[in-house]
């Protein structure tokens, strides 16, 4: 791998770097001292150890690991209380209000940069990123396009995976391997640290009806108390729904794509219920244009399932969860999310995963999830597998 | 499973509180309010959404999610800000210090829960919750014990997965695999945010000597700049050392294990290096012994490296890591850390990972890792598979 510390085009740096420079100017900071892997990722193109200082028209790299990177924009630190020093020898005055990353760094850090930096004033630059990073960028969207294409490949490969008596998760563990050939650096990043998933969930059975205590859409018991959620040993019998909600992050970004598989022959209720999470998925698409509010696109999925006598299905059914869709990019859940009250409108270019899922009692979850990106035609679907339940032959 | 909030049992969560609140009390805090997934798993033996509140007489849950757990301590919240009021209810007076995770909670929830508690002061958590969890318990050492067999059991399937012309990246996944398979949960956790691992790494030949940005003990390019480190595609070849280090948390706990596998046949000079690691590994774990000083440990390794002409590659060549083993538990870096400032000293059942590795330069990383016990008669070994170079046949 190469040293270069910056491994985006100079036009896509330009690029991002506008984009954050208008929301750090619109929040009220005159600079930013960034230090989340995630947002470190988005301005750089590689996770390294240590900060990226941005201003008005200032972009420095203040490296602690590894030493090894080029660029004119480094500074090797190993501390951060160095990074004033480094400031007046590159001239840089202390901003007025720096923007510190609240949500994703800990107190502790944040305290010790703020300090290092001797501001008097700092403000949230966690929010201001990730407004930065909603609309996404012609590089970062064939990212994900690519991630789609390989993401595809690997669910194509599910029903061989499968065999009779099969549990959830053995064939989860099935696909992860998949994933991980197909190139999946193997964890999914998530925002805020109180989510915990690996690669994903298989939901099967009775499980799906499990509370879990992360905000994913979907539930289930997980394996161990450790990480309660998702696949928990169920065996896949004939008839059984099998949601796969299994991601592989391909290249620092993701899709997110659920489809539901079964051993046929399934019952009228399984297949009406997957028919309805297509017919959400086209509806909302089709409505997701810019402009669109992500409230009437939430109410618009609430009422489609009302309609159907779906409502205490959708999302759940013992626990439900009050979303239909996220963004997507560099984490699995990224702005704008809808729901009741969102109070985002869609942008062109931004990545979203709608996810209209059903828990029917006793069965288990079923419905789909796409990655889409908003055209001015409304949301073009970024995962293209099949979207009907896909047969499981013993 | 069970919706009982408390999975430890009632000796075993007293054992644990009267640990937590004796750290709690000597850094001067007369509350604690956690609320990181590792240290709520600690005190109740499992992940749930929600808050733990703690004094020198109460322990209170305060669950969001999931709302179904049950048991006397529970009170369920949707926000932090009622957790007041439930105290009010309760009768407990606002402590006039409280202990809140300023490492691993972010500025923003170490604000807002300051202020729905309505305390004047709050101090640091983490360290006194770290220091409680440096020493395990009884049930603890066997949740651990029990990873080092399945740990074991998975590396000794290891051969069999080798085929010729196998890269450093399929032999992990295949190992993942294995992981998975006997229960890994599929995360490992780490303690601080700027760490990311997924189940481990593979490191082969000269991407040893690749540096990364995390602060493990050995480095590697990764496949991805979005996670660099560990295995990157290296094609396994005759003699070449291929270092594994995957592990698996089977329980929420966890053993840290590393051996080295080669096709032969391999040199001289690896054996030796490995021979010396296993000889480290041997003269600290003698040493180990409740007193033992963690710096001297760390000192005495370096000395063995030294005297054996190998220091200059000992815990990394171009990039050398400044310590020799951490603590395991609940996450893959505990207390306490051996290395040449460490002023900790060892204590009967602390679990501890040495890591004496070497970075032969255009060869590779040689060397073991085990997880120990430390007992009265110096450290008992936890990972006991063999720990000679192990043979891949093609």
């Amino acid at each position: 791998m190469t040293d270069k510390a910056i491994l985006i085009s100079d036009e896509e740096l330009d690029l991002r770097l506008t984009k954050v420079r208008k929301q750090m100017t619109a929040a009220g900071m005159d600079a930013m001292l960034v230090s989340d892997n995630i947002n470190k990722f988005y301005l750089t193109g590689r996770v390294f150890m240590g900060y990226i200082y941005l201003d008005a028209t200032r972009y420095v790299l203040f490296v602690k690991r590894p030493t090894v990177l080029t660029g004119p924009q480094i500074r090797l630190i190993r501390k951060p209380e160095q990074i004033a020093d480094e400031m007046d020898r590159l001239g840089i005055a202390r901003p007025m209000c720096l923007g510190l990353e609240l949500s994703q760094g800990s107190y502790a850090e944040v305290m010790r940069l703020a300090k290092a930096l001797q501001v008097d004033r700092f403000e949230d630059a966690d929010r201001p990123l990730s407004l930065a990073r909603m609309v996404k960028t012609p590089a970062e969207i064939s990212a994900i396009r690519y991630c789609g294409e390989i993401h595809k490949r690997v669910y194509s490969l599910i029903p061989r995976f499968y065999y009779e008596g099969m549990s959830d998760v053995e064939l989860q563990i099935e696909i992860e391997r998949a994933a991980r050939k197909a190139g999946s650096i193997g964890i999914m990043r998530t925002s805020g640290h109180e989510l915990e998933i690996n690669m994903g969930n298989v939901i099967t059975g009775e499980n799906a009806d499990t509370p879990s205590p992360y905000d994913f859409a979907m539930g289930g018991a997980g394996t161990s108390p450790a990480l309660p959620s998702g696949a928990n040993g169920t065996l896949i019998k004939p008839g059984m729904p099998v949601m796969v909600d299994v991601n592989g992050c391909f290249n620092g970004y993701m899709t997110d794509m659920t489809r539901t598989y079964a051993q046929f022959p399934i019952s009228a209720e399984v297949e009406r219920a997957n028919s309805l999470s297509i017919a959400i998925c086209n509806r909302l698409a089709e409505m997701g244009i810019p402009g669109a509010s992500c409230a009437d696109m939430y109410n618009e999925a609430v009422k489609m399932a009302s309609e159907a006598g779906m409502a205490d299905y959708f999302m759940g059914h013992h626990s439900q969860a009050s979303f239909v869709g996220h963004g997507v990019g560099i984490t699995i859940n990224e702005l704008p999310v809808l729901h009741a009250r969102s109070r985002e409108v869609l942008e062109r270019d931004m990545v979203i995963a709608l996810e209209p899922k059903f828990v029917l009692p006793h069965i288990g979850a079923v419905g789909i999830e796409n990655t889409y990106v908003v055209t001015d035609e409304g949301m073009e679907v970024l995962t293209h597998a099949p979207e009907r339940i896909v047969e499981l032959e013993p």
